[in-house]
């Protein structure tokens, strides 16, 4: 007997239908055995409403409010599942982040956790009951609510998990699991039954939106099996995430993700000197603008200037433009070219790592279609290529048919799976 | 400069409009010089939403998680509120009942208060802050959640107001005070300048929706000066409720009331012995059901037994059908008879209490109407007759006239007005 932690998403607990679905799931894993705590994120659309609430009362509110707020929906959402437990005639006790102990920095809405009292948890999972934890929210100095930021409700089920030493950390929502590639994109994408740590992290930050990064980090920094898998297919054991050194590797490519959320922007011309470049993403960082893929073309022209590449998130184009003068006067650039029009192709596997000829696989392939590559990053078990938007279908399955992401040779799991 | 409490209940911050209204009324109060502790209710209809929604999860909510469901409702509300306020350039911070420092008893639904630690609230308001609290709501063992059940908002204001040793108390709603009878029936009924404790609660008793009880009797034991006014018309004071000691009484009666939520039921030839009433009445009250007026008639006929009559809420009468056959086995009556058709109709004042008639000058008026009371009750200052419904407003009518409800001779003010 273990402590399984289960994480629902806001689709999975979208209406009270769907609550009972939930609180079926749970029911299941108990009658597997196991101590359950339950970890839940706001009812479908309800923190967009409350966010659009605020949006009327003023456009700058308080972020110490905005946290009250916002901590609001999963409290709705834990007390309704806490009740359909009840009522299926098993004992359920819900828990605000604060009686969950669930200590954060004093800060608000990206609070991080700092520490996980469980005493409580812990007493309640020894009277019998099954605990219901709120997600995305803790508190810090005098009881006051904070809220972790995106991907919250993900990161307060790993680090619960973790801090109860459970055996799993289960991740509930409308996806069947983590696929080859978006099943939108490549009909014939496999759903892997397991991947590791690393691939996932590639995988999430390269578009594929199924986890957050940070969870999976913290869940690699612990060694907590995760797994994927629906809410709405129960028997489905979706995928499980552990460490590389439990899986089998038997395929260079485990992944292919596109994501089209990038911007390129190429400042042209800035003086060849040293620290030109430092000058300017020293000024991109100030502004907090996380800078993706950078390349420096080398100066050739007779006028001894460089021109500077790099990718930002779509949704940071506000701030750079508000910045572009500031560029200017630092860099005294002949050309700001902003580039929309692009999207980024990824593949991903711990498995690249001792085989050479990926990179060069991955380019041909491209180049076979006729497309051109703008930007390349690449990482341990990452190769990340910038394309025209138009080509990212016909990427797509060149890159899966090639890398044989689209047929039915698995990575296959190695011993047996844990009980769920 | 003192503290005043403000109470915004929830028409008055039913939607982003109207809580911007109601950060002008709050500021409008601090520019008087006052330092201002505000309490709120849930915005318009959210606490019906949210019942509805436990209602469609389950018919026995657990009551310690219908109050995290419920208590979300004030943070809502008091967060928009707080952020309002910021906006026009005040500083404000909104307070749960736990950080207010509202402990009740360790019970849900409906926990009386039991001690208010004003720590926080005092050292925000010696900060300049204008402080927002939770209204309905407290805390219990282990930082549980708990609601004080109907009246909650108002009983967290005039607590708050007493533990704070506020000047007063103001309860904001869409009603602009108290009227000597209801304006929707008698159209010339007129707003009180002032009322007092004990009129105040005759008249929330017997139907005038203006004031729950409790929020009333919690100011009466600690002389807390409250006023009842509408948020939608802020220069105007409203009614203010005070001491009978502070009032000047030029009127026998200050108040009419009707009400029309009970039901009268007879039991019908109990037997005439020691111990029957008690019998029922002990049944009825270990079944919480509360009743109001009752009548028991001489035994004068052949079979040597009595009718008793009493009055019940409406809301109640699901429990009552429960235990007739219970009744009917314990006094052995004839028959149960139950009256829908009934009203309660009431005078109050203070000043009746000195000047003998009035039981009989209200009798007359009925009766020159021909209308016929099926019962009757009374207290030191209030008189009520219940009669068949389709005589209330021409009783309304004809009791409003007599005792000078509806004119324009109203008990004035002594003294000045406090500053609002």
């Amino acid at each position: 007997m273990g402590i399984i932690v289960q994480k629902f998403g806001g689709t999975s607990v979208a209406d009270s239908d769907k609550i009972k679905n939930v609180a079926n799931a749970v029911i299941k894993e108990r009658l597997n055995g196991n101590d359950v705590v339950v970890v839940v994120s706001a009812m479908g659309h309800t923190t967009d409403n409350l966010v659009k609430l605020s949006n009327e009362i003023t456009k700058n509110p308080d972020p110490r409010e905005m946290d009250v707020l916002l901590s609001t929906g999963e409290l709705i959402s834990m007390s309704l599942l806490a009740m359909a437990i009840d009522d299926l005639g098993y004992k359920a006790v819900s828990l605000t982040g604060l009686q969950a102990g669930i200590k954060t920095e004093n800060c608000h809405l990206h609070a991080r956790i700092l520490d996980i009292d469980t005493s409580r948890v812990k007493r309640h999972l020894l009277e019998g009951k099954i605990v219901v934890v709120a997600g995305f929210q803790g508190f810090c100095e005098e009881s006051d609510i904070t809220t972790l930021g995106r991907g919250g409700s993900d990161t307060t089920a790993v680090a619960l998990a973790c801090a109860l030493n459970a055996d799993r950390c289960d991740i509930y929502s409308d996806v069947e699991g983590v696929y080859t590639a978006d099943p939108r994109i490549i009909h014939t994408a496999k759903k892997l039954k397991e991947i590791s740590y690393d691939e996932m992290l590639e995988l999430a930050r390269v578009g594929a939106n199924v986890l957050h990064p940070r969870s999976v980090e913290a869940a690699k920094l612990n060694n907590m099996k995760m797994r994927v898998r629906s809410s709405f297919k129960l028997d489905d054991l979706g995928t499980l995430i552990i460490g590389v050194d439990e899986m089998e590797l038997n395929k260079p490519v485990t992944g292919f993700a596109c994501d089209s959320s990038q911007v390129r922007i190429v400042i042209c011309d800035i003086e060849d000197k040293p620290g030109n470049a430092a000058k300017l993403f020293n000024l991109l960082a100030s502004e907090e603008l996380s800078v993706d893929m950078i390349i420096q073309s080398y100066a050739r022209n007779s006028k001894n200037t460089n021109d500077i590449a790099f990718t930002i998130s779509k949704s940071d184009m506000a701030k750079f433009e508000s910045i572009k003068n500031k560029i200017n006067e630092i860099v005294n650039a002949s050309n700001i070219y902003i580039d929309e029009d692009i999207v980024k192709v990824s593949i991903v596997g711990a498995g690249m790592i001792d085989r050479p000829g990926i990179a060069a696989k991955m380019f041909d392939t491209l180049a076979s279609q006729n497309i051109n590559i703008k930007m390349i990053s690449t990482s341990e078990i990452k190769i990340s290529c910038l394309i025209e938007k138009k080509y990212a279908t016909q990427a797509a399955c060149a890159l899966c048919s090639i890398f044989n992401l689209d047929g039915a040779e698995m990575a296959d799991v190695k011993g047996d799976l844990p009980p769920v």
